[in-house]
């Protein structure tokens, strides 16, 4: 069975040392004082190893059932959701106003990493409704909020994203579901829709449902798109559950991964249907919802990654195999632990180099969420709106090629259900899909998030990075190491950017065809950023002689592997999209 | 269901228009001209689309079964195999004198390329028969050759190879099975092997296991390992099928994809063995075997890639979403095929580019195998061993890469069961792993392949892309697209080459820790050169006006796509050996 064992001490390093949230003065922050997230992140931790992780293997191993309607999630799971639901983790950050109790986003962010990591397709019963609860909080009425609210942040109820339909997943603009008015002011809802994550479960006493329609005559595409809110059990006036609606589970997808999690065809047949916010108006109030799924979908990659890792390292601590080329590590022994060999090396130090430059890049991104939500600050707000595809799309990739490598570290064992690795890796293999495919992201990023605003975020992002080099451009390791490869990675950013200002105006294609290779170029200068920051953290401490040496060390040379090793692909990201969208488009469509 | 088409025109470029097999003096070549290949490829291409692949996804469900002993294979497998035995594919390549066709290696890999892109897990039960007969062939006594061969050349009788056991995978030197001689001359053989590929099943009347022992008081590591033949049924001298021998099937793996493939552990209780070639000198016999074995995995990988390549093109083709950004281009409809974005013909592109390249440098190093085996011509033999773990380890890691992109392609359909691509990504996934896995290939090729002979081998490769280069400079149109970025190419793989000789002496870890980056840089100068050979080819039909020109003019364009969007990797994977040894080995063991 594989391990699992809570970061606390590198999400502290993160959100302490290297972003100072506890000194940050975003509305709230002050709650984020060292000893209180120790303690937080202490009993998430303890949750997660203990509790969640067990029931991962289990989860996969028996997935769900539907049997007349009724699905049944994997053993333990229900109980392991009350004892999550008990613990108050469900309303960690949510309004205090409906119950919930009002931490940062980014708290969240950092307990969410270790449930992610624990049991993927468990949490993502709460992901769900977590993300059904902002788009009501955000877009529904006084008395949608008060309807709802309260019962989804204390976790007896959940909800869902209902988007998708056969034929219609990334162009919302097919959509058909209808949604008919009723002279109550309700609506009949009616239509199916595909791959509703937990859309029917035994956790939960109702599922609210939000789910996009078209009302008779709505303007064509996603201009005529409205949000509802159908509930599984119609609520009585006094809160109490009424009549059962409209509606029902026809499927459970069979999938690659995520077996712990039912995957439900929905069926509306005239179910009762409450708008939210305006008639036509549903895309914006979906973006909610989404944008925030997208960078919970960026921490899904790389906390899998981070299992997964875990496993590697110690499964190369123990493993005997071969003699290390320098002379025998363990003489005793028949052969030396196979963490000696290079090779080996190499593979973990690719895995730990991008988890731990993961995690300050999700978190950092959550601080410019709060910021943004808590302080209206409009920059922060314009630079995690152009950073969110990049956190959902490069974290998921390389989250992805996490596992694999961690596998691969397994040799055979890798390959067999035993050893969980198999597990890591077809669980994270969905994380690059939904919410929006990687190539989405990519093109939101290039077509939507680099022109915004007249192109003030981005340049605002370099500006940052050109501002912290020159703060500590004194400090000559820094500098060799750190500053001087970043500075590299810029560059290469800037001019891919430029390519595309100059080449894709007049040949989209010049543009669209490089999208892909910009968001991991600028996914792997993020990670340098944070690579530059947390070296300059990690060594101020050492300087004072304060926090744990090893550690400290540990995470310098961590990150001159990430700056030797992985930040120069933005080379070849930049020669490939400066090779432009000729060779990319010339082949004829029939010649595929 | 998956789809599936079998390759023959472009095999037959290859084969014909690329390696000229028919115009080469390699003995036997003269079977290979364009009517026969084109026979051959033809009807295995018809069972492979409408016999084996059918069988895919139920060989994936039902996996395999073990009852009292007895393995089931999934239904349909044991007719399929039948199937196959009655058209003498199993012999295709095999000695005339023991009932083989006798047809070049080269053709039994065009072949396989198709078999294994239909239904791989089905493929292994005849592909680990090919390596077993391999090895008595090359090893054995007339008496054993007499004996075993007709009968697994016929694939009434399979074989096995026996080498990992639980306490040692990569390092043989751990092998603990004993084999103690008897008065007869045989060997009683105890021990436990695991994760042995089709070591028992219903498909044959006989399995032959090759096992590697140790015999009492052999030297301590492979210098001690000996290679016996352990039948299941001890067989007769007139032929016919004895007692049966004291082993057994213990146990099947579960296991993340292959699962038509019954991957056993193996009981040998005092079993009767007899030695093959001579006492501890089985590495050298296994090693025949491994050598195929690792051209077969390579081959796998890439016929892997093939077939989930082809399922996302015509997804691409079929699914509408969103409008080509240029104007719509089925305006009749309600949307565009996916096809019409750059973003999706990028990664179609990347697929299709990528899996042409690779059968050619397979199937060319098919033909060096020939030459070296049928010609005795030395540097064939230097050649194709210098390639061979490029060939395991490029083509599988890149053909995995292929099966996840083509599942990309497919969005969220990608994800579940009904569209085959996930298993594709599951199936493909072992090939980077069994047969050495490719860290084991990369530490083969920088420390033993690169120095073998002196360098012979590795200098006679630049000197013969050199040569091709120079040879084909004045075509102006070959120079830009292809010559000039080979050449780039090259001298990064050079480059690297002489990093190594230069700091990996004193400091082994400043190879060993790029030699993986290595193989990957050898494999894309490997490809870049298969690609620049295809285009000369393919260009020379079309100034000649024969052939397809539709064919003939997608192979210049996909090529192009190769040389300015996949090789431009060398330089990263150069920059990366360069940066050293250092950052990968500085983190101590204990702070992983």
């Amino acid at each position: 069975m594989p391990i699992y064992t809570a970061p606390t001490q590198d999400l502290q390093f993160v959100l302490q040392t290297v972003l100072d949230v506890a000194g940050s003065d975003t509305p709230g922050y002050d709650e984020l004082d060292a000893d209180t997230t120790a303690a937080v992140l202490e009993e998430a931790g303890k949750l997660s190893a203990n509790v969640l992780a067990p029931l991962n293997p289990v989860g996969d191993e028996q997935g769900c059932t539907l049997e007349n309607g009724v699905v049944r999630t994997p053993d333990g799971f229900k109980a392991a959701y009350d004892e999550m639901r008990a613990g108050g983790w469900m309303g960690l950050d949510a309004d205090p106003e409906f119950g919930g109790q009002g931490m940062p986003y980014v708290l969240n962010c950092a307990v969410g990493e270790m449930f992610v990591s624990a049991n993927m397709a468990f949490n993502m019963y709460q992901g769900l409704t977590h993300g059904a609860y902002s788009a009501i909080h955000a877009h529904g009425s006084a008395d949608q909020k008060a309807t709802y609210l309260p019962n989804m942040i204390d976790g007896i109820w959940s909800g869902t994203m209902n988007l998708t339909e056969p034929q219609c997943g990334t162009d919302l603009g097919l959509i058909r579901t209808k949604a008919e008015p009723q002279d109550d002011g309700s609506y009949r809802i009616s239509g199916t829709k595909i791959w509703i994550s937990a859309g029917e479960h035994d956790m939960s006493e109702n599922i609210i449902h939000l789910v996009l329609a078209r009302t008779p005559g709505a303007p064509e595409g996603v201009k005529g798109i409205s949000l509802f809110i159908v509930p599984k059990f119609l609520v009585n006036e006094d809160g109490s559950l009424g009549a059962r609606n409209a509606l029902s589970c026809g499927g459970l997808e069979k999938k690659m991964g995520i077996h712990g999690n039912a995957t439900c065809v929905m069926n509306y047949d005239g179910a009762t249907g409450f708008l939210v916010g305006e008639l036509n108006k549903g895309m914006r109030a979906m973006f909610t919802m989404m944008n925030e799924a997208r960078i919970g979908v960026g921490l899904q990659g790389y906390a899998q990654g981070v299992v997964a890792y875990q496993n590697a390292a110690a499964f190369a601590q123990d493993r005997l195999q071969g003699r290390d080329v320098t002379g025998p590590a363990n003489p005793e022994g028949p052969a030396d632990p196979i963490i000696v060999h290079p090779d080996v090396r190499r593979n973990l130090m690719h895995q730990k180099s991008f988890v731990e430059g993961a995690r300050a890049f999700a978190l950092w991104g959550a601080t410019l969420i709060d910021r943004a939500h808590r302080s209206g600050d409009a920059e922060a707000q314009g630079l995690i709106s152009l950073l969110t595809p990049v956190i959902k799309g490069f974290l998921t990739d390389k989250g992805f090629e996490t596992t694999v490598l961690a596998q691969q570290t397994l040799g055979g064992s890798g390959f067999t259900r035993d050893w969980g690795l198999e597990q890591f890796v077809r669980d994270a293999r969905i994380t690059m899909i939904y919410e929006g495919t990687n190539g989405v992201q990519s093109l939101d990023l290039v077509g939507r998030k680099l022109p915004a605003e007249g192109g003030k975020p981005v340049m605002a992002f370099f500006e940052m990075i050109k501002t912290f080099v020159k703060e500590n451009e004194d400090d000559a390791a820094l500098k060799q190491g750190f500053l001087d490869p970043l500075k590299a990675a810029s560059k290469d950013l800037q001019a891919a950017a430029m390519y595309f200002m100059q080449n894709g105006m007049k040949t989209p294609a010049n543009a669209l065809a490089g999208s892909y290779d910009f968001l991991h170029l600028f996914g792997h200068v993020c990670l340098g950023f944070m690579w530059a920051r947390m070296a300059k953290a990690a060594q101020a401490q050492l300087d004072a002689g304060v926090g744990d040496t090893a550690f400290l060390q540990a995470k310098l040379v961590t990150g001159r592997y990430y700056m030797a090793r992985q930040l120069p692909a933005t080379a070849l990201h930049r020669a490939r999209i400066e090779s432009g969208g000729d060779t990319v488009m010339a082949l004829d469509a029939a010649n595929f």
